[in-house]
């Protein structure tokens, strides 16, 4: 049986001009996308079928390392009427990522001022506000009417970043409001847009890192927001659906860096790019362990003399390690979303600190039990008892405050906490449990 | 010095009627909300200030759990009046958390058509499409106009939720097409809604998974997509706010669970609720590390012979669950996203377990060297580097395998999958050193 990607390429391998420029109204480019990854034939003779527009609109959706080989396939003069209809805000993407020689000759092909626009869009930060607006945005004037802006808009046909507001700058294109796109369907045509527009605009400094931006978008719930410079010059748009792609990525780095992993892997990577993602990582984390083993190496003649502390050693170094990384979690997931604060952290700690504090008693009377009876030895019950007590507790400080700690660094708390939370309930967990026991030592043999 | 939120209720308390019209159409009901938090005085006095047009959208913005929270403070007639106001959506949810005579109080004093849409919007899941959806849309005939829509759209002068789409339903309320907002915008006055329309919609089952739908809107970044149900009859509309919210609330989940937390839990809830959140996984998680304890219990004779090998146990146990740990997150999140699929997943294993090969050959020189020089006794080195060895592979296929088997179960992938792969490490990493030290135990005393 053919699959829905194969009919679709059939269709198109054998429709006229006529059906194609049917099929191009209808047909979302991601489905044509996902159907080109399977397509045995040429993927340019199929694409060609299509008008440049269309193409451009392939490129806008594909994935970043995947545009400019698409965009490859066509010859250069081609490849100027494709990137004239892509939208601003992937274009800056794409040639952010090709080499300078490609990236100068695309450059110096297009119209002078759209070449201007786009040097000044590559050279803001691709993970700041600048980095992710569109320049393609409709502003009008304070004394335009409701029925001239509506004829103005369908002079200008506009395309690409669909309107959900409509902007209102003044000649130095200095912000002075925006208009719902509702108000102009619903508003009177004789209306002015000064009396319908909303003047008190939220809006996104041009250098403002992508996860506040999209902490104001969650907030705020808005389609799209203005990106304003200094001087509140309207500068370009960011729209939700570029929230959604930041959001992802954002989940996904997060995710990464509490596991030590490279947050450019992906799951289809090479081996090599496996490697280099993760193998610092552990090698990291080897140089932690060897610090938990020099701890028990300390110890080895407590060891040698009461062989069940070995035995225990996995539940010591396992419960802290979780019961730590529970805490790092909840920590890391709240500065992220912006729910801890100077006012609330205090009551955090305190709760933390109770809740480590009552794990431990819990547990630790659990296993005091289960390990006294076992060795029938209760002085040993109290050893591993006290030691499961007391690295609950320094679980949940570190858990809360090597993140915290990095964020006032300025380093991402996602990243490495867990290898220093685990490192540091490993070593002191030892400590405590093997040094207990090495003072008790009469008591247990 | 005066906080923005101090100024902003001052400027509420001493308001005229008249200014605070002008206040609500220009302040966004998240920024009262915020101030609200702060505020020592008595919220229903300050936001019975406003009309309940705008009380409502205040409710509509508030967390689940404090809708209800405001809408209490209001007499029933007025609370009748509000929710008649508030989006479709967020009143089914705010409903959903309430107690049942609450519920039914609310019910019953709405007008029947409107009880009957809410009743309906109360029997889907919440975390599926009819959960999700909306029942506020703009839905006109392929007969009309465009200039007799635009009109139409005049009279009924939507809000709340804004039309991004105008969808085109038959006599029996199927779903034709839909037309964008810029459609109306640009096209002939004159123009068909048939002609302009657009008829291959992407639609959403109303029983499909939320994460589902989210993978959707990400998919082809729509504004908002239609729901239908078998028979193809529009039931409501999802927009993608709504997405972002599901998005981080998925997100939460996959963190939370990998880190075994509830995903109910709040950073800033209870002493009681995170317990009850946490212990039954820490208890989980004593189970399964006496499990390793086990096994090295097995071995206490050799460990007792050669107490060099407790000094090396955490490095095996470390290391493991670190490889694990890392592998388990790229599939866990390439699951999500939905990038593994039967025909990849051959060569991701193929590729994990090679990472994991060529991992434990490094990492096994590297620590048979180091324990080899420390313990001055080559076959220490070779019994440490082939269990590291080992292990690294182990780690690796369980890090793929056991996220792919729940999900296969219908369970979360997230949900346990770090316990059972760090299990696996433990378990089978200590069984290999030891045991392999126990074999060659009189190279090593």
């Amino acid at each position: 049986m053919k699959t829905k990607e194969q009919i679709l390429l059939e269709t198109i391998e054998n429709a006229t001009l006529e059906e194609i420029i049917e099929l191009s109204e209808e047909l979302h480019p991601v489905d044509l996308l996902e159907a080109l990854q399977d397509y045995e034939g040429n993927s340019k003779d199929l694409l060609d079928k299509f008008p440049d527009e269309y193409i451009a609109m392939v490129i806008d959706e594909a994935e970043l390392d995947e545009k400019y080989e698409i965009l490859s396939l066509f010859p250069q003069k081609q490849k100027q009427e494709i990137i004239s209809e892509m939208s601003s805000d992937e274009l800056a993407d794409m040639l952010g990522t090709i080499d300078e020689e490609s990236q100068r000759n695309l450059l110096d092909g297009m119209e002078e001022d759209y070449r201007e626009e786009m040097e000044e869009l590559l050279s803001y930060s691709p993970e700041t506000a600048g980095g992710l607006m569109a320049t393609e945005y409709i502003a009008v004037k304070e004394s335009m009417s409701i029925d001239e802006t509506l004829k103005f808009l369908r002079d200008i046909s506009p395309n690409a970043e669909t309107p959900y507001y409509i902007y209102v700058t003044d000649d130095h294109k200095v912000l002075k409001g925006i208009v719902p796109i509702r108000s102009i369907l619903i508003s009177e045509p004789k209306a002015l847009v000064k009396d319908v527009m909303v003047q008190n605009v939220t809006t996104i400094p041009i250098d403002m890192d992508q996860e506040e931006v999209s902490n104001l978008f969650q907030k705020y719930g808005y389609m799209a927001m203005p990106v304003v410079d200094s001087d509140q010059i309207l500068m370009g748009v960011i729209t939700l659906d570029d929230i959604i792609e930041v959001m992802s990525d954002e989940h996904t780095e997060d995710l990464y860096r509490l596991a030590g992993l490279d947050e450019e892997e992906e799951v289809d990577g090479t081996i090599l790019d496996s490697i280099k993602s993760r193998l610092p990582w552990l090698i990291v984390n080897l140089g932690t362990a060897m610090l938990a083993s020099t701890v028990v190496r300390l110890f080895d003649d407590t060891i040698g003399k009461v062989v069940a502390l070995a035995v225990f050693m996995p539940i010591v170094a396992g419960m802290g390690g979780n019961a730590g990384t529970q805490t790092l979690t909840l920590i890391v997931r709240g500065i992220a979303l912006g729910e801890i604060d100077f006012e609330n952290k205090k009551e955090i700690l305190k709760k933390e600190s109770l809740v480590g504090l009552i794990h431990g008693v819990i547990l630790g009377l659990i296993v005091a039990l289960i390990a006294g009876l076992w060795e029938q030895n209760l002085v040993f019950g109290f050893v591993i008892g006290a030691a499961m007590l007391l690295n609950m507790v320094i679980a949940a400080l570190a858990g809360f405050f090597i993140p915290l700690l990095l964020k006032k660094l300025n380093i991402d708390p996602a990243l490495a906490s867990s290898v220093f939370v685990t490192t540091m309930t490993d070593v002191l967990g030892f400590s405590i449990f093997l040094g207990l026991a090495t003072v008790l030592i009469r008591y247990l043999i």
